[in-house]
């Protein structure tokens, strides 16, 4: 790799493109920058760098959703760049999702040096350890100096961070940056006192950072009749995750229930046979009674279901195994749980063959009762004419080109692909924020998500996951490829309409639901975005199957809020007379 | 008072209308919620509580610059709620900037209880001390329990924490609150177990919470020829404090420098001689020099002007009085500091009469300098017939009503009030954010300062500030009250064309003025706001001499940015020369 020019126009253009090529040379291509004064030698050391692309962004709460949606697609740190006080603030609940969900984010907030700060200086805030115990790691920089040793530190404490992003998992790391006055490349001397100072040598040993792989532990004896339950993966990868779930459920003779998030249930082919409706399957008591199993073995997270989650807590003392090469406590249900820090590629690698080649009769059931419930959902669902709500993620999940990445809000999205996204082929990429689970930033991460990918990306949300991010739009113009917006226009929040406050009202409307009064159309057209209102499901499937090559476009599919919840209830009623079908009276 | 029936459906249920009583009588009338589902036995009691006004807000950041603009201009503490997870992350920059300025925000951040912790149960994250050291007071509450001891620690904690909005100084204080399913009042048993465990009785030792008033110190004898600078205090008591600072400047026979921020300029007959010019005058290094002082003493917080701190600066030895209630470093300038824990208010009472009644030879050459600048400034910028920047600071200042709440965005516009508005008599309310002075939050923290206010407001906004909060036009259809929002779009950010980076293009263009492209018409109409595009001076007059009773409209202003920031130096430059007019040549 060739150097890019360092900058010795002043100390400061000197250290930050020290910093500048510390990054590239550790596997940083990408920044997005907020305008701001303090940050001055930060910005134009990134933009000057020919290998690294910069996206401005006025909204740093934007821009770091933005920086984590391109973190996730591609597995590689992002830089976040501001200037000092209250913007560095704007990136908090980015950071947080990143650090819960583990998205490898470098936040580099510019300050004011020590002696500029606690005075009542403009601009200046407390911002040494600003996002707590959120990231993997913090370090507050030295006002940069234009000498040998201050250079040398400079340059190994950045790939260090950039290092931390990845190692030992993946998250954010945030470096607190003084500079004092000039902050442009004024000349301040630089140039005839540290010429030949650093030269290509100086980053000479420096390489791209990775995460470490965990080696297969001792594997326990597992019994004959347990359950896999393969959770959401995101990122490069998915179709070795996919074979390796496959390979871990055929290797055991488990049965595989496939999170709606994870790579699975695009990837049939590679997975195998596996259970897509346990949310509906577990909601008949006797259903789940026949099917407890005597292990189950979760790979990564558990997925959303409520259903799910509560029948693990009903299978009290039954061994419960986490794999996963993220060390967090998994088991939200208390149970008999025991960790493995594992992939789930080095585990199927490491797991015996097993002697019976045939599914056992334990897996049977769970395939034939999960056959059933598809089959009876497939019929109510794909019978609905009315724009029900539920319906749109089996549309996209039917129509959507191969490949495509799509990016699921939080609230109703995620949980609509729980119930009807059925098992293909179509190595969907699905992407979502389950960390912290909040419906902020989701534009800009979708934005972020689609930008500079392979293939035109989709995002699936709600009204108000899209109203709380609406300067995602600002990013429109910048946005390199193509994201398609459905938006699910149903007058408020959805979910709540599935929780007991809803029997409240008032204050149900005005407090849970909270619609809010906007017009769509005249909102994205503000910002020169296309907009569609979808009237039935030819129209939403006409503009599904081919996604525009480029720019931003809205699908407006206004749906009945009230009548949806009501739809759902009565499909799980259904669905639950289906799984009882085989398996005897209730 | 009257106790609003508490609440005995179950124990969240109880132990919430125990904190809604206990808030209201401590002084809260005023609640902010975003809607979330962990959040809701808060928000069941706030809607319920008689004496409380709740206001929804989809968007938590909006929401909490909402609550401090409400919380500023009536100064009391204004109560948030929102949900687990990232919800209050997004209070972030709202709750430096209360720290730093010192507004009373009380933030309840309601959460799951320690066993659904750390265990990747949904919209689960660490929120203890979610803010650091930006809040006056942070506790974690207990789990709600419905017995008389719990009940009483609450009401006690909940008491103190409104205490700490105010006392010792005015400040955001962090209450996270956990709560177990389930979370509306279903009935547990409450009712009939805890029946009368609450009266009327149990509230009556509660009062408003208030700041304390410092006592005055014991005065330096100080020199015949110093400055007072009169700085920026915002909300209640513009008149008393007013008076006080030219009582001040009376009494030791100083000229008052008055910030453009303070009431000061809105008060002339209250205050009576002052120097409004200070920023333009001290731009002549010769006049400067000559008007030398022999002590200073700043109340409250120093001026923006960067040219008033360096002429500070220069002030090597001169003894520099900071004096303010508010107990915070002030001395950006570092110079022979020493404070006074004092408000203005009561140092005027303490100050002895002065024996000459006469204006001193060295304050008469402030005010005659300042005379022949305003008179200069005046003049160029009256003729002035294009729409410059800088010329509407100076038509609000000679158009609004008597009395209007104005808020001026950070960047320009307080800067441009720096520069062009006179004294007058008007007693405009001025608001800002000058504590941590981002850009953020300021449709919301207007729109704050609007709702309930008794006159119509206005707002001074560039585009980038506007468009950062595009979230504060959810909030257009709660309000009660009036806003006119004067939207000065000039096409990116105006500021750093006055900064040194402007020679650097590119980048400077794209990565620090960032324009953005968007029809403002378009956007506000999709919240139903009235937008009306200002094409000359007598339109912009017309529109501001009477305000609408209720609701937002936006006044756009286009402005070319290149050209206003040479104007701006050219009427420095004029400036200048007016001001050495009799001082002597430079």
């Amino acid at each position: 790799m060739k150097t890019t020019a360092l900058d010795f126009r002043n100390v400061n253009a000197l250290w930050c493109s020290v910093i500048a090529e510390t990054l590239v040379r550790c596997g940083v291509t990408r920044a997005v920058i907020s305008p701001g004064s303090r940050s001055t030698p930060l910005t134009m050391a990134l933009v000057r760098h020919e290998e690294i692309e910069v996206v401005p962004v006025l909204d740093e709460r934007s821009a770091a959703f933005f920086a984590l949606g391109l973190a996730r697609r591609e597995d590689r740190p992002v830089v976040l760049v501001c200037t000092s006080g209250t913007a560095g603030a704007n990136y908090f609940p980015a950071v947080i999702e990143a650090e819960e969900s583990g998205a490898p984010l470098l936040v580099f907030t510019a300050d004011r040096p020590p002696e500029m700060r606690d005075c009542s200086s403009g601009q200046t805030i407390d911002q040494q350890k600003f996002y707590g115990a959120h990231v993997n790691f913090y370090h507050e920089l030295a006002v940069p100096e234009a000498n040998a040793a201050m250079l040398r530190y400079a340059r190994q404490m950045v790939a260090h961070a950039v290092g931390r992003t990845l190692t030992p998992q993946r998250g954010p790391v945030h470096l607190n940056a003084p500079f004092r006055d000039p902050l442009p490349p004024l000349p301040d001397g630089t140039e005839q006192r540290a010429a030949g100072l650093v030269t290509e040598d100086f980053f000479a040993h420096l390489s791209p950072s990775r995460t470490p792989v965990f080696a297969a532990p001792e594997l326990p004896a597992w019994p004959a009749n347990g359950v896999v339950i393969g959770g959401s993966r995101q990122g490069p990868g998915g179709a070795a995750y996919a074979r390796a779930v496959g390979r871990i459920g055929r290797k055991l003779g488990w049965p595989v229930l496939a999170d709606a998030l994870s790579p699975l249930r695009n990837r049939a082919a590679e997975v195998g046979p596996m259970v897509t409706h346990y949310d509906a399957l577990l909601r008949a008591q006797s259903v789940a009674a026949q099917l407890r199993p005597e292990a189950v073995l979760v790979l990564e997270a558990l997925p959303t279901s409520k259903v799910l989650r509560e029948w693990l807590r009903s299978l009290d003392g039954v061994p419960l195994w986490f794999a996963s090469e993220r060390v967090v406590n998994r088991d939200a249900v208390h149970g008999a749980a025991r960790s493995l820090e594992v992939s789930a590629e080095t585990l199927a690698a490491a797991l015996p063959e097993r002697a019976e080649a045939a599914e056992s009769d334990y897996a049977g059931r769970w395939y034939e009762a999960n056959a059933r419930v598809a089959t009876a959902i497939a019929a109510e669902v794909d019978r609905e004419e009315t724009l029900f709500e539920g319906k749109i993620a089996r549309v996209l999940q039917q129509t959507l080109p191969e490949g495509t990445p799509l990016f699921v809000a939080n609230s109703m999205p995620v949980r609509d692909l729980e119930y009807f996204w059925a098992a293909t082929d179509a190595r969907i990429e699905t992407f979502t924020s389950r960390g912290a689970s909040g419906i902020d930033g989701t534009l800009s991460t979708a934005l972020g998500i689609a930008h500079g990918a392979e293939r035109p990306a989709v995002l699936l949300t709600g009204d108000l996951a899209f109203l709380h991010d609406t300067n995602g739009l600002l990013l429109a113009a910048k946005l390199r490829g193509s994201l398609t917006v459905v938006l699910v226009n149903n007058g408020g929040g959805g979910i709540f309409g599935h929780l007991p406050v809803a029997q409240f009202d008032p204050p149900f409307e005005e407090y849970f639901a909270t619609p809010q009064r906007v017009d769509f159309a005249r909102l994205v057209g503000a910002y020169g975005i296309v907009h569609a209102k979808v009237r039935d499901w030819a129209e939403l499937r006409q503009a599904l199957e081919k996604l525009p090559a480029s720019g931003v476009r809205v699908l407006e599919v206004r749906t009945d809020r009230k009548a949806d919840a009501a739809r759902r209830k009565a499909l799980f009623v259904a669905a639950e007379a289906a799984a009882k079908g085989r398996s005897g009276p209730a």
